[in-house]
């Protein structure tokens, strides 16, 4: 993929001193071995593979902070890796340099039950937090597909099935540790749940993708386990429908927890994967938090929504059992849409419209899928107008690469043209870079790079990546 | 107050080559007259009046464009104006400089009901998009004391009494059109509810106060008017159990739309000011929306968690008339307080500090109060852990201003030390610059700084403020 680029590989001699020095330093944290290099750069779409030059493995900020100082000194990139599992080429190395694994920074430090919030290392999965915190009734909403480090999940503004309810990253980060191109290590925000002093760093840092610093610990907001949980799945006739009853819900003021759209190919996929036995047609996956009397209530007035629409009927389960079944087949859309097509790879999409323009964005994107000759099953948070397809694509056909490539390109135009975002949850990395002054217009561009210059000088910090300075 | 500075006035000569051409383009709506300086400067507390040269009352964001550049060219401080109800000193002009105010900037744009969102220009007031919003069954809930602007509001990043269930301004502001330091607009965000697009221009704008740049419009988040509300009031022993009261009900994870402590001092002081006969003690005034099922057991389970602390009996309404009067006399707070003590003003803090806190840092303040022989009424958003004490001070009396100085001093310092925050909801303008570092520490005031300096490298933009660049 041709980029412009403000900065070159560093020169032999400098990255040599490097890797010395942090071979030196680091011993068995560090590695130049190929397959490690490659396993630390993109795997997971069509974009190249393009590893870095060693991966260390720190176990703290300090360490982190002499890498990247050793680092500044002698012009040498740095690219901060959590579990890889980002789709957008963020932690490709373009102009090489070092990889700064958080796979060793996983501690949960502390977590203050009275206060609902939590203090970890980046390199903690959202996963593992969830199992930590499940005794004491609480719980961190974020939920992406993979098994994501939350470190990765604030870099990349990351959200998943839960954001219409409890918000994304932007919402659940409340203060961070991190480690910035002069090396200084910082602290933003704080555990106070309000403040209005100074600016707000934190929101800055979250969704830089490593441009601006390297994220050494979180403080994260979390949220107690609700009484009742009750979990539902609902058929439509169209995904307009599907949509309408959605949007319908948002606009009621439902405080719906999970609103998930998953169209029939989709379903299909889910089937065969998941075993389902799911009728194949638009569906809806929907889940109610509250008490017993308020999911009932909820369920209830969605039931009516949806078959004010013509969809239902709505089935609905409060057995812990039978929700996890459905919303683990959920997390698998992504598995499940590959299984489709064997020897594809899914390449996921993810745009976000305002939710009155969803149902036209998902019919429009419908008929490009069904003009481009693509299959491309649809899974969605509509709730929040979000949406991700899953092009099936034989990475060995060119053609099929390309005429994906394009799909992608005139998807993302649709959405901006509605007053929507390139995008919603995955974040900018490589691919999304072309599209950021479509969207944004030039001055805030221009604000950004300037915001770039000022926090790294050199462009060391995951250069390649959001803006070029 | 001494400040260091980063800037001087501007010459005399480019200043009035500035006022001159002002005075030519906007005619009528350009003011050098003194009164008209004076009223569009800080007024509210002990901070001294620093008008600025001349006020300006641009009526769209081309013309604000313009009088930016104009004094970019010429070095002249640039100061953004609200409707002036800032506690902190924002709106002084210590060099002198350009008053912009927005005044005429009172256009609602456009609401877009589906998509619960509204485009307004800054000089909007919070009262007035809700009278605007009241018919299509949408409300704004942030409502600091003040019917303050929209644009103000963003800049200080406010809150108020919703601010438990709905946010701040932080999580209420989706977009903005501003201008920067270099005159040029800039659009940020979107009608997206997601966006994972590029670095958080929205959120570093809010919050800032005027100094990176002017916001000319904002894409404000709308709610649903509740199906149904439930308000009341418990009475509790000490402002320990009422403070322990409002942690178990956040705790408990209750969706208290409101949770509002006032002490036994300010409880007298609204019963004088609105009439009220409460018992004078101290008194949680609380708010719950859902629906009418949902409102009557948050109500039920609050009342318990009461009981338990000794506290009630909590006596709910859900009539509008009776429910109206509770919240204005809440919103007159500030003014019940000055109302005690003729010829005194009320002095208002802010801090916020994490809930499991709250109760120590009231009682510790209270304690401090009492020492410092002050009359401070105290209320609370005791749900965020954010709360103001109002010390009615004599400001013709040099030792009581003195000894307030040096209670809020203390009291800063005191959530702080707690993990807290030195303004939750008023920000930081000339006022609490000094305790800035000792908040976010000397990484944090660097990169602040350096943000500073990327965006307005002249120092135009209401210098003085926040950061010294």
């Amino acid at each position: 993929m041709a980029r412009a680029a403000a900065r070159e590989k560093p020169p032999a001699g400098a990255l040599q001193s490097v890797l010395e020095r942090l071979a030196l330093r680091f011993g068995g944290r560090f590695s130049t071995a190929a397959a490690v290099r490659e396993q630390h750069a993109h795997t997971l779409t069509w974009i190249a593979n393009e590893p870095a030059d060693c991966v260390v493995f720190p176990g703290n900020a300090a360490e982190v902070a002499e890498i990247v100082q050793l680092c500044a000194e002698h012009d040498v990139p740095v690219v901060a890796f959590g579990t890889g599992t980002s789709l957008e080429g963020h932690v490709n190395a373009p102009f090489g340099g070092v990889c700064v694994s958080t796979e060793r920074m996983v501690e949960i430090v502390s977590v203050h039950a009275e206060d609902l919030d939590a203090v970890v290392q980046p390199g903690v999965t959202r996963k593992r937090l969830n199992d930590h915190l499940r005794d004491q009734g609480l719980f961190f909403p974020i939920d992406p597909g993979a098994d994501a480090s939350l470190g990765g999940m604030a870099a990349t503004r990351a959200s998943g099935t839960n954001a219409v309810r409890y918000g994304t990253m932007r919402d659940n980060v409340l203060g961070l540790t991190a480690v910035l191109a002069s090396g200084e290590i910082i602290r933003t925000g704080g555990r106070a749940k309000k403040s209005s002093s100074g600016y707000d760093l934190t929101r800055l840092l979250v969704g830089s993708e490593g441009t601006l610093g390297i994220i050494t610990e979180l403080t994260l907001r979390l949220h107690g386990t609700p009484e009742a949980i009750a979990a539902g799945i609902c058929p439509f006739r169209s995904v307009a429908d599907a949509c309408a009853a959605a949007t319908a819900t948002i606009q009621s003021g439902i405080p719906v927890a999970r609103i998930e759209l998953l169209d029939a190919l989709q379903i299909r996929a889910c089937n065969a994967y998941s075993r389902l036995g799911l009728a194949e047609v638009p569906t809806l996956f929907l889940e109610f938090h509250g008490s017993a009397a308020g999911v009932a209530e909820q369920s209830a007035r969605f039931g009516e929504i949806a078959a004010d629409l013509g969809g239902g009927p709505f089935d609905w389960a409060t057995r812990a059992e039978e929700r996890s079944r459905l919303w683990q087949a959920r997390h698998d859309a992504f598995w499940a849409a590959g299984a489709m097509r064997p020897g594809a790879r899914p390449m996921s999409t993810d745009v976000c419209v305002p939710i009155s323009r969803l149902a036209d964005c998902v019919t429009e994107t419908q008929a490009d899928i069904a003009a481009s000759g693509l299959v491309a099953p649809i899974v969605g948070h509509v709730g929040d107008g979000n949406f991700h397809c899953l092009p099936l694509i034989d990475m060995a056909n060119p053609a099929e690469v390309a005429a994906c490539e394009a799909f992608v390109g005139r998807l993302v135009e649709c959405a901006i043209a509605m007053g929507g975002a390139c995008s919603g949850e995955h974040g900018v990395g490589q691919a999304k870079m072309k599209h950021l002054e479509a969207e944004h217009g030039a001055g805030a561009m221009a604000a950004m790079r300037a915001i770039k210059r000022a926090l790294d000088p050199q462009n060391i910090m995951n250069p390649g990546k959001i803006v070029i300075p």
